[in-house]
This record gives structure tokens, sequence and C-alpha cells, in this order.
């Protein structure tokens, strides 16, 4: 990418003050602004950064005024923020779309078909009875099975596994080395001690505009489907296993895991590192702590929770500031006891 | 699959009652059926699903006499779960049963042999000297380093990893991305506060009927082996590291991580998000529950294990309840010194 | 490898007491050492089984003294414990040796140069731009994206993905499936409940003697980079979150979490399963206990912490012994009340 100061204030609908005939090449923070880098400025905790920056172009609120002199061009806009967002929308579309067509090796398998505008990196398998829609991109040594749908304008990074049966939506990222529709660990026990493996005939179903971080595991059902619903956002090393459903526009931080047959409702925001018990559904718009550990079903909508097991996220931050003193607390009912000669 | 209600009633030696000319081409819960579907009814609590579902075939257990008309044939069996079981494996087992053969390109090393009816997927790799037994299926992708060993009618699924001198025996599963025999996690600190890496030459062993996780890391030994007995099941995400040995039929579940030298018996279970600290022994059927910290040998059979650290399970349930009144208990105590002038 | 015992102790400077003329193909511990392998005494501790081991040939401390006859070959050094690492180290570089050439197929994008005394496995993926070392190892079905750096003598296990514009320093270990460079985890919440996704635009950056575990994931940075400084130890199924920085010589056990924008001092020590709130800062020589979750900034050098939420070491340890008794507590607490009439 290379612009000049002018075509991003006209991209923008912005006004320039200084030099608008620099060159642009990327984006910055204004802190780490090099030459040839445009940044912004909204909130005016970072002013300071403004007259030392290095970036070539700062875009800025139109209400804004200097109260010194600044060596970046300036660009005006009604909300320099939302701007930025745009301008990085528009830069990471650029960049992504560099990759199209077939790169060989490939293998695709037979009755297995594909949309227009498909990329299909070297080494990238899918198996057969596919379809496959357009605009999608799947990545070197990524990896389709059987039987799988994928919609239109998603995304199969490096290394991805998508197994026999699974269905992904339209607009749907999978980060690399995520396994979507692997076996759901089901195993009977035996008279003799050892265990039987269930067969786990299911799939996943993730609905559009489903992103799935890299490394994470999502277990196909052993009867009927696993789903994650439309615009689910799911962290780097997360565990679903087999028959959760996830709600509509539900996030998950990084190295959460799920157990099965839990059904978690919409828009609920579950932390990093939670453990979530099998067989219960938790309410639309749940908030989860950090490391907690939800033991029992959530009824009620928008609750918080905090701890291992999860209670009341106030009551929990009240019990944790006891917990520390309770050496204290202690010696203090030992005290007493003495005093009163129980 | 495509069969007539009525074969299937003969391979389950059962009698059936309605229509026997069905065509039956899936299996689903019976709440879930559709046409075409046949469903179980084990637990009663069930039933009512039984005169509503859409699945052509129901399976039941010769004593059930139904209440209201149903409009799925019936097929009675002496159990109908264990019919249910034994009809999902048999579909598992023909669905399974559809990749063989050498798919290209793939690469085989030198002096590496392969027993009959192997399936080898395209992009999938085998080292130098590396004996593959019968019926191993390897899928795309996957990767065999040198010197391994693979038994009879193992399945290493797409992306695993399974490094130089490894040991994986008849009838395991290893599930994608999975990777057995990474280097331990050794470095010996030197004088100046930076580390050196110490070289792992150990290899891991996977006994008959052991599974693997999909994203699990299992480390091989500085010197000797890791050692995964006979059946023992580990799920997804788990981390078992360098020279860790666990026992028969053990049961692991995702996200737990064991660290190294620690020995864990037979027919253990351990639940998800466990951490068990090194060099320390857990004797045989052993259980401890989600989230909980393993930092002591555990030298009694048969103990359940709660919390972080882990101690006796109803223990730990009595302390997590008061754990909850901690900000209660505080404030009776400060009342019980204001009455007695403490 | 095969030497013989004489061969041994020149090359570490000792002398043999014994049949210097036994040939030695592996290495062993003393406790299970077989004919053909070498093994050590250090910690007195195992002299018990130098009078039994199977071993060839075993090493031991000039200044030791044997208390009963040995059957194996004896080559006393200046110090037993560095010579067998060293031996170690010998061997690993041998084994290591053996792979180099390309192998194909394998693929190299436009514009990609690759030093001397490379190797590039078969299904290996190079993209775009890239500049890659002398003596750089990249395994089969590993993926390097566009524009990426890597150093000289560094190895890309099976699997790893290094995703665009990342920067990887000389000597460093990217362990099967790791993904180095993935989006990382930002969302732009909507009026209508749904999240945008924020385009992810920076890179990871890792510099030199970095060893990175298998399935471990490192985000990219929002924009500007992800760091891991040099001499950072990380172990197998980590999560560096968007815009992470670790410091030197710091090293992180498997599975723990560090959350997008902290910055983590140098030669810190943070154990297994640990979580890492975001946007904090942690002093370097910092040590953390397994499972703790740290949920504020560490100013101070070198303190330890333990907990979830994290404080100091000891403190927590006695919280932990009086957490146990709380039922007890409560029981006393009720009592008196009873006796005071409360």
């Amino acid at each position: 990418m290379e612009f000049t100061v002018r075509q991003i204030a006209t991209l923008l609908d912005g006004n320039v003050q200084g030099d608008d005939s620099l060159s642009i090449n990327t984006l910055a923070k204004i802190e780490e602004g090099t030459p040839g880098s445009v940044s912004f400025l909204s909130n005016l905790k970072y002013e300071p950064f403004l007259y030392t920056t290095q970036s070539s172009a700062v875009i800025v609120d139109r209400t804004f005024e200097p109260k010194k002199p600044v060596s970046a061009s300036l660009i005006f806009v009604e909300n320099s923020y939302s701007a930025f967002t745009r301008l990085l929308e528009e830069y990471h579309r650029f960049i992504s779309y560099s990759r199209t067509g077939v790169e060989q090796p490939s293998f695709i398998g037979e009755n297995s078909e594909a949309g227009e505008h498909i990329y299909r990196g070297a080494f990238s398998y899918i198996g057969k009875n596919c379809k496959i829609g357009q605009n999608v991109k799947i990545y070197p040594n990524a990896y389709i099975g059987d039987n799988v749908t994928i919609g239109d304008s998603s995304i199969i990074h490096p290394g991805a596994r998508i197994l026999d049966n699974c269905v992904v939506g339209n607009h749907c990222t999978i980060h690399p080395n995520a396994v979507i529709g692997s076996d759901g660990f089901g195993f009977a026990p035996q008279p003799d001690g050892s265990y039987k493996t269930i067969p786990q005939l299911g799939n996943v179903i993730l609905e559009d505009f489903v992103s799935i971080g890299a490394n994470t595991t999502i277990d196909c059902a052993t009867m009927g489907s696993t789903i994650i619903r439309q615009g689910a956002k799911i962290d780097n090393l997360v565990q679903v296993a087999h028959n959760v459903e996830i709600g509509k526009h539900t996030v998950i931080a990084a190295q959460t895991g799920i157990s099965g047959s839990t059904k978690i409702g919409d828009q609920c925001v579950i932390a990093g590192q939670v453990g979530i018990i099998g067989h219960i559904s938790i309410a639309s718009k749940t908030k989860v702590g950090a490391q907690s550990g939800v033991m029992k079903p959530v009824t009620e909508e928008g609750l918080s929770l905090n701890g291992s097991p999860a209670f009341d996220l106030k009551e929990s931050m009240r019990a944790i500031v006891v917990y520390r003193r309770l050496p204290d607390m202690e010696r203090r009912l030992l005290s007493l006891e003495k005093k009163t000669g129980n």
C-alpha cells in the first residue's frame, strides 16, 4: 500500500493541515510512528506524543486544536477513532486480497466443488462431496474432510482441520491449527475397568461470522450437532466438547473449556481459563470472570459470576479480600476462645 | 449406509412392529429424529418423545409397552441401549472403512515399511526406518518422524505429529494436531541468568488402545520413555510433560497438565483443567475434581480429591461452602470482639 | 552413534577403569541402563544402582571411590554431571545433523531466499519475500507466510505456523504445531450486540535463542509487535495475546495464558496454568506459582506470588492452610456466639 496523505484524507472525508503530498505506507500507534506511517489521536491522554511523533500524518478530531507546533500533517475528521478503524479495515482488506488462485500441489476429492475467487494453498486437502462457497481462502496445509460445507468469504488458515460432515457458515475465520469436528470424548466403562469408545457420529455447525482461535478444539456431537451460533468469537486454545451449543455473539477468551452438552446463551462474555461443567445451561448475557469454574446452571440473564466454584461477582470479591486475612482471623478466634475459656 | 428396518432388526436380533420395509440412512436421538433415521428409547424419561418423533424407527426394550399410538416402526430387542450402541459401532465402522490406499503426493522415507490395508493420505509424511502395522490410517498432513513404530489398526488423524523414535501400540487413535514426542521442557540455568537447553533424547511409548485428543502434547523423556499405558484415554489440549507415566485405563479430561516425571496409577479419573506437579506418584483409582491442583503424592488408592491445592473431596466441599460466608464470619468475629472487649 | 568407552573418555578428558574397548551406542539413566549404554553417577543417592547397573560404562567424579565391585567400566572426570550433559549435547548434535537438503514437493514463493545448509522438508511452505538464514531446518508440513524473516540455525518443527511479517531470531526453536502471529483477539462491540473484527496488522518478533513449545499460540500485535526477548523459553500450550512483551530469559511453563498488552520483565519464572490479565507490567525476576491468577501490576523485582488472585507466596501458603480448617473455624465461632449470647 502506498498512498498520499491527500488520498487518505479524501477516503476519510477529512481536511489536511500541512503537507498533503507525503507518502504513507503503513499504520502505527502515535507513540511508535515512523516516517511513512499514519497514526491517530483520539484519547487526549496521548496528546503529548502528537508533538514528538515521527509519523508522517496524524488523524485528529475536527474539534481538536493543537497547543504546540506539529511536524506531522494533520487530517481533521469527524471521529478520529472511527476513521482510523476504517483505514485499518481497508488496509487489511488490501493485504488479504493478495492470496488467490490454486497453488500446486493441492488436493480436492471427488464430487467436491468450490465457488469463484477461491484460494487453495499448496498442500491443502479437500475431501469428497464438499461444497465450498465463493471467495473462500483455504491456506496451505489446511485439511477439509468429506461432506463438508463452507459458506462464502470464509477463511481457513494454515493447518486448520475441519473434519467430516461439518458445516461452516459465511464470513467465518478458522485460525491456524484449530480443529473442528474431532471425536467427542466418550467412553463407556466396562466391567473389567477398561473403556469402550462410543462412536461419535455427529458434526459441528458454525453459523455465519464465527471466529475460532488458533489451536482451539471443537468436538463433534455424539449424535446431532455441536453448534456455534452466529457471530460468536472464540479465542485460542479453547476446548468445546461434544454437543455443546454456544449462543449468538458470545465471546470466549483463551484456554477456557466447556464440557459436553452444555448450552451457553447469547451475548455472554466468558473470560480466559474458565471451566464450565457439562449438561448445564447458562443464561444469555452472563459474564464469567477469568479462571472461574461454573458448576451449576445459570437461569437468570445478565449475572456476573466469579470464582471456582463460581458465584456472584461482588460477593466473590468480598470473599477474596477476607480470604487473605484468614490466618489473622484464626488468631483472633483463638484469642477469643482463650479469653472466654471456650 | 442405507438399510431397511427389517435388515436392522435382523442385525440386532429383534422383532419389528410396524412397517419393516422403511429405509434407514442415519441414527438420531429420539427427540431430534427425522424421516430415514433410527432412534432408541431406553430411559423412560424420554418416552413422551416416542409418540411425537419423526424417526422412521425406534429401538425399544422387549418388555416395553407403548401407552399411545406410535407412527414409527418399533424394533423390540433385549436391551435397547446396547443394541443402539452396536448399531453406532457398525455405522462408524462402515464410515471409517471408506479411507484406504495411498493418495499422492505423500512421502515415505528410506527403510520404512507399512502393512496391508493401509491408508496414507496426501501430504502425509513418514520418515526413515519406520514400521507401520496393518490397517493403519495415516490421514493427510500427518507427520511421522524417523524410527517410529506404529502397531496395527491405529489411526493417525490429520496434522498429528509423531516425532522420532516414538512407539505407538495397536488400536490407538491420535486425534488431529496432537503432538507426540516433542522436546521436554528442560533448561539448565547458567550463572549469567540465561538457560541452556538440555537435550531430550528419550521417546514416548503409547501402549495398545490409547486415545490422544486433538491438540494434546506429550513430551518425550529426557532419557528413557514417557509412557501411556494400555487403554488410557486422554482428551483434547492436555499437556503431558517429559518422563511422565500414565497407568492403564486412566482417563484424563481436557486441558489438564501433568508436570515432569510424575507417575499416575491405573484407572484414575482426572477431570478437566487439573494441574499435577512434577516428581510425584498418584495411586491407582484416584479421582481428581475439575480445576484441582495436586501438589503432593497420593499414596492411598481410591481417594477423591478436589481443590487447589487438592485435598479430600468431601472436606473440600465443606470448605467451599464456608468460603462464601467468609465476609459474614469476619463480621461475626468483629462483633464478638467488641462484645468481649478483645 | 557408536563409540568405544576409550573414545568417550578422551572426549571428556577422563580416565577409564575397566574395559575401555566396549562399544557404546546410547545414553541411559543408571537405573535404566542396558548393555551398550553409558550412564553417570553424580548424586550419591543413586550409588546403589552403580553396583547393579547393566550399562557398559558409568561416568563418575574423579573423587569417587566405589565401595563394592562394579561390572561397568568407570570413566573418571572432573564433574560427572557436566561431562554427561556435554555427551548429551554431542549426541543430540549428531542426531540433529541428519536432516539436510530439500525434500520434494515443498513450496517456496517469489523473492524468498534461504541460506546455506538448509533443510526444507516435504510439504513445507514458504511464502513470498521471506529471508531464511543459514543452517535453518524447516520440517515437513511447516508453514511460513509472506515477508517472514528467520535467523541462522533456527529450527521450525513439523506443523509450526509462522504467519505474515513475523521475525524469528537466530538459534530459535519452534516446536510442532506452534502458531506464531495469528490474529489477536480484538472485536469492537456494536450497538446491536454483535462484534466487529478489529484488523490485526502487527507482527510477532522472537529474538535470539527463544524456544516456543508445541501447540503454543503467540498472537500478532494489533499494531506494532508482540515481542519475546532473547533467551525466553515458553512451554507447550501457552497463550500469549496481542502486544504482549516477554523479557529476556523468562521461563513460562505449560498452559499459562498472558492477556493482551501485558509486559513481563526479565528472568521471571512463571509456573504452569497461570493466568495474567491484560495491560499490566510484571517486574523482572518475579516468580509466580502454578495455577495462580495475576490481576495487578507487580512493580517490585524478585517477588514470589501465588494464588488466584495472586499475592505474596508465604502469606498465600498460610491462607491455604487455614482455608482447610474453615468448617472447623465456623463451628468454633458459633460455639463462642452461643457462649457469649451473641
